[in-house]
């Protein structure tokens, strides 16, 4: 059976990164896949919050947010309603977290990684983009430190990228759904991995529904393929960084 | 190898469910997971919020907090910081959106169940325990409805448990993670599971680590076997109402 | 005339205070008057608020909260409104006021002593209740510095409890009010009075309703009597500790 | 012995009320007991608040601010830091209670009666200050009602005032203390009296200190003797307005 | 004397203005002047805030923000902050303001057309680039309104744009400042002005400085030609639609 | 034609400027022109915003309110509503930069000037009514400073007053709008004045109608008019002052 727009169960959407869309970040990419397009910046800041303080090693933070027009119906502000809704405290979680499982923080001194991940466009999966999106823009950040000295090494151990995968509510597993197929699925899995194919993040939600094992695995088998796919984009796009990472 | 607590590796610390533990909610009970200990109310409000009235359904929500001193250190009140922490927010979500997939939610009627999590002491396990608990608040307070005719019969299609599993930094895998053995993981997995086996929610972190699909089988293993017990003791608690549920 | 759960007007509803309730705090109680119930606990913190700096002396702060399900009917959280009401801030502001007059600040280094008091089922007199709790928890939690060595003596000067009283709407001068006493008397006064019978803060409100200097005097010895039985219990809970407040 | 503005232990400082000190509010004044001067408008909304709506009854309700430098040194205005501190509620909430006490809520329709406290100048005593200036804006504005005929008669039933008393660090009880004797007395109370010489509010607080009955019957006959003055120049201030009540 | 950027004194910064941007929107434009580029959304809303209800208008409200690294140091996003500053409510005031006075309001019926106007990259003016794109934004919402027959005609009754002009510190009357010609320029003065050459907004700021009639005359002729250029690039964006306002 | 309070076009209203007006301030009027009666207070504080320390530089920041019922309708509080409003805070930016632009900062060492504008009665012009008050207020501060020596001379390099004007709905120009006029209005300008004639601020707005550059100098020379009568009577306010300031 073909999805609603005639990708197969297996397929990813287009891909495309682009490397230097911001001037100002340190690190700065616009990820598109398909119709979901985000702009993933990387700050370097010299220095770390409070609870991090004196201990000689770096963080790395996250920021999520949608410009209020990304989505087909108008949202509003987080600034004018004054405080950050959950589903956003979520993401940004969840990218700083993956972030931080591939990067040896001890490598980078006393400095916080800011990323930042806005949403212009959206149609389904904009947390995973922004995770795949935030890597690259977040090597190349590092990568400039490297460049000027400030540090050794590349600090990065692995490549890590994120997807979604499902099941939809006639039974079928796919792999990156769109807004349409994510806001009627039954199951919603979003996978966070490293180019070794260990997992970093795994959150299954049954959406008023649950899923037995076997769906568990037909999931996951997804959800690496895609995964191999997102990791050579990101290569094609760090180009001789791409050696740095180990 | 022992556990910290002597504990084996599949091995559940002592739970206690104390029902009727408060006097006015509609549903009420204490439970320990060790020396984790959270009182989970369920109340009953004739109405549903904005975004689902008139569809003639019905909702629930959760809310969870701390007591300042649940933990070995103080912390600071979020009705003094005037926010809710994003780890407060992803909680609520959960364990809201784990008990709406055991719910025929069209057959309450526009009716609110509030489920209040409120941790009075912490040892890890806080938000799985919440959730075992609040399922058994939940169905005594629909089963007040069942009792007072406002509804026909007990709209509960399964029961509902959860569990966290991990593994710890030397490789081994074990289930029910108390607070000092959670602090030092290297994975921590939240599993909420059905009486019938099946997946609700599944949440693997990799904490500035990552995992194999081995290990993920070697927890979702351990955790099944948690949860079961769990079940039974749910069962216990709740007696007669038990087949109610189907 | 006898009151609706049988109590003669100079009677105190039964009184339960239970020490060591939660493991985790220095001092801990669950004070329960009659239906209402709080957990009371007092955390040392080795630091001082900016505007006590530097002067040598120690300070006593209290926050106070109910669970939303404590009342009859279900309160909306502090800290979803993202604000703390009035009401809270009063009481809060009142027990550490009511705390600070028996303890000799100058005598415990700069630190602060937190008091929690957290209503999980109330029934009238909560504040009051915090109050006489309050008490106790800070004590042991003082008595855990002079144990450990910290400090010399316990800096406590007397004992400290409180009380409501009130005028029912018949003209019925009552001791201790339930909440159903409470939300019809046409006047409220709440006392706290130290062990040597002196006062420490008297707050008298008619609702929507006055009182005369002979019904004022009538409330005084009522409380006076309710205090007296309160500091007995709270010598039978502290023991041996009873004779070092002085 | 004198006191440091060479009072006498017995009298007030020199009071003096302005009506109509404001253009727009229905009721205004300003008042001033020394160098303590407050404005307080009274304003009439055609609707109460949501939990009085249907009953066929009006509100009373008060606002309580100080301008930034009302005081010695300089506030941070209340806007500026987004919440309204403990101190200000607390005075908000007597200021309201207290005016509900004389008037006849049910003898106004469903109105609200607004009063805006502002002191603009501050030397001790500003809650009672506004209170007694509150009282003469807020019969003013009931006033202009019975002179539109919006209501039939002045639904007033009392007089009203408050001052405070209190204990200096000498032992001396005296009465209307300023800043400078307020910041150091050992015991600090608050009497809201109405005509007749009823109670209507009762705040007395030991300042790290307690206070024995007899004191506080010398400072209640200190408060009587100073309400008595107060309400007289209320008189005259209402003039003929002041046989209306009753 | 040449400008750091190699520009005339008279010289604009190169424009592009891209429409279509964004694909839910119903208008949108990327405006691109130099560095300076702004996401400029227009949504239509079925109804007007609550002010404006029941007056059978419509009405036109702005909002703006930056991406926190569109700027040389990163900002903290004011959703973080939980609150939004003065400059941004400032610069949201003025669009709305601006959009407002060329567009008929009674005839769009009661109706909301949001702006917004999201700062992706920062490097001086970019309130007047925000002013520029929003009315392009707006006219092709309006215009889609005219074309699904929601509305008879486009109620725009003139062209809008806006430009800076300013005072350097070697006393340069120049137009269009950058960011470093903005942050160390004497004066700053922003101009809105319509296709006629009526002023709409005229906001002259003297930086710790002040300016003459004659600076003043000199600023508004540089204004009027920049004005003029915008206009004609706006016009060529809207093609066809352009000849519908009048 | 006249104008509805009797005045010409080119009349300022009666203006009073009360030095002295409240005791604690070192910088204290009343300002009232006409029916708009504005308390200026100016602060020292000795030390600075972080942003401007280690500079050896001053600062002056303004704050204004209202109090709720200085206009004709009661309006909230904005303490109430936890946030400043966006009108409010382009009023204090506007007072702080004005009152910045004659005050040589690097002549009163890390020292705020807090200047709290607050209007306790308003009829049009109440920000321009500000900065007017506010400089005399703020000069006597500077003076205080330079009478106890702190400083070696008033560091104020010119006058500085502010006034409105406007084109009224018949198209007159007028000068000094009221509140009637000024909600009526076409075009609303305020403008920022030095003693010598230089403009310090100009804020030009259609109010959903434009102005052309005829109307710009008609309403300019209106405005250089009624600030040569403000400064007149800010020299007759500060007496021997005067001459110190150049």
């Amino acid at each position: 059976m073909e999805r609603q727009d005639n990708r197969k169960a297996t397929e990813l959407r287009p891909i495309k990164i682009t490397p230097g869309y911001i001037t100002h970040p340190e690190g700065s990419v616009l990820i598109e896949m398909g119709q979901t397009k985000v702009i993933c910046n990387a700050s370097i800041e010299d220095r770390v919050p409070p609870f991090m303080r004196g201990q000689g090693k770096g963080w790395i933070t996250a920021e999520y947010a949608m410009l209020p027009r990304a989505t087909e119906q108008r949202n509003i502000r987080e600034s004018s309603k004054g405080k950050v809704s959950g589903r956003t405290m979520e993401i940004q979680r969840l990218i700083g977290r993956a972030l931080r499982s591939v990067v040896d923080l001890s490598k980078i001194g006393e400095r916080t990684i800011w990323i930042d991940c806005d949403v212009i466009q959206a149609d389904g999966g904009t947390r995973t983009a922004s995770i795949t999106g935030a890597y690259v823009a977040m090597v190349m950040a590092l990568h400039q430190l490297v460049e000027k000295k400030v540090i050794k090494e590349l600090p990065v151990i692995d490549f890590l990228a994120a997807i979604s995968v499902g099941v939809l509510s006639d039974g079928q597993e796919v792999l990156d759904l769109n807004y349409q197929e994510d806001s009627t699925a039954a199951v919603d899995m979003n996978i966070v991995m490293t180019g070794k194919g260990e997992f970093v993040e795994l959150q299954g939600t049954g959406e008023e529904a649950t899923f037995n094992a076997q769906q568990l695995q037909a999931m996951l088998s997804l959800g690496e393929k895609g995964i191999h796919t997102l990791i050579s984009q990101q290569k094609d796009t760090l180009g001789s960084i791409t050696d740095l990472v180990h």
